[in-house]
């Protein structure tokens, strides 16, 4: 099963399936493409940029012959794009979820009867920015993907989903998925909360983006990021990002003691570790 | 006074200084540089470059006979400094503060009795990497520099700051220092702080710097910053940093509420007020 001699369908045109879309179009032996997306506009920038054999009007559509299809499309909409294309999706065909949980979609492939040839795909390659003005063709390029199954996954479906990110010169993994997500809640729900709420407060404070330096730009740029991926992210880890956001304001608290009581000898100590953890 | 021509001295050959003298190096008609810094290594550097016309052992022997005196140390050590230069510092010479707050810095100068021709500046330009390693020649290019003077400056030394600058690449810019000062706590002092806390989050939560995407990345860059450089401001602005950490504190409980109330509705409606302010 190489997957990546197509027809890749591609369910999503945003700044991730639009940048699956311009990786694969750049391959040396690019596969026919098809793709589809609730954006008029993604798809049509898609078209103009040359990378669709055809749009499609759904998933049902971009699923019907293709060896491969990816579905890149907010964790919300995933379960009703699998049910629109196992209609029409070939027998043999891989199916590769693009998001950032395993868990949900793993187990809205069974539901819909596609878990033997579904792989969870979490590339760390993300953006704030949105749509297919966002995409990339070097999106993947040495970036980690985590990859996951679940236990009836059919001989072969793991290899060709190692070879397609290989493919495209990301660094494929295999990660438990319930392992997968709860470290994303760490790794990447709670930066995205703190950037958000640090962004009130800097707006708070009378600040526009322009006012800040790299720092507070770094500190901020995720707050940019598209609200409706995240709703159906935390509709998952809401209690659990709870929980870090609480644990984050212990710690805020305890830093806020110490300079009241001008403790510069513990601040320093503080960032004498952070700085040793960031720089390991 | 064209502080440009040089001789220029640079006090401290660190991340900014060091930038500060490869910029000058870099330039058309490059002025006859000096310089010392507390870091042998940093001295070494810096000489091994080609930049300095020779080392000086400390600030009195950099400012003789310069056009142009830059102090770019940790400010906890800007008044040291400051009076060691005054000695052998020519009557009609320019003096450049560069660090992150202008009030001290500024009393400082007026102790010293050099508040006439002393120029606090603050470019929004900085690196998490510290040393004379992490110097680049064109870190001013384009960014904002805020410049301040007391009131009893002398004629022509705000003009003069502005031309050093200019010539850098840089975009000055006047300001209160008062008004600086305020607002770099909220700017930088506040998401450095959040850096520093979330980093002990994440690594309280088992995660190395390498399991994050570049969202998490760019969160915790800034927990690699200098720990003694932020002493020194954190003695300043300790007490209002803190004050904004209590109140990135109230606004994450406010998150972690929503959050576990499965309120995603308001979820999505703050992060769609941060990323319209964000991306404003």
């Amino acid at each position: 099963l190489n997957a990546i001699e197509g027809p890749v369908g591609v369910v999503g045109l945003g700044a991730v399936g639009g940048s699956l879309a311009r990786a694969l179009a750049a391959l040396p032996e690019p596969p026919a493409l098809r793709g589809s997306s609730r954006s008029e506009a993604d798809v049509r920038a898609a078209c103009e940029a040359g990378l669709l054999e055809r749009p499609c009007a759904d998933a049902a559509e971009v699923a019907a012959g293709v060896r491969c299809l990816v579905i890149a499309v907010p964790l919300a909409a995933t379960e009703g794009v699998l049910r629109e294309a196992s209609a029409t999706l070939p027998a043999d065909a891989l199916v590769l979820d693009v998001g950032s949980l395993q868990g949900p979609p793993l187990a809205e492939a069974g539901r819909v009867g596609l878990a033997a040839r579904f792989v969870a795909c979490h590339p760390m390659a993300g953006t704030e920015a949105s749509g297919f003005a966002a995409a990339r063709a070097d999106l993947f390029v040495d970036a980690p993907v985590w990859l996951s199954t679940g236990l009836d996954a059919a001989d072969g479906v793991a290899s060709a989903a190692e070879v397609f990110w290989r493919a495209l010169g990301a660094r494929p993994a295999w990660i438990e998925p319930e392992d997968h997500d709860a470290r994303m809640v760490v790794a990447s729900h709670l930066p995205q909360l703190v950037a958000n709420a640090l962004a009130r407060v800097l707006e708070q404070g009378g600040l526009v983006p322009g006012d800040l330096g790299p720092g507070g730009s770094d500190m901020t740029r995720l707050a940019g990021s598209d609200p409706d991926m995240w709703r159906g992210l935390l509709a998952h880890s809401g209690p659990q990002a709870a929980a870090l956001l609480r644990l984050l304001g212990r710690e805020l608290d305890g830093w806020a003691r110490a300079l009241d009581a001008q403790d510069l000898d513990e601040i320093v100590r503080l960032m004498d570790e952070t700085r040793r953890w960031r720089t390991s």
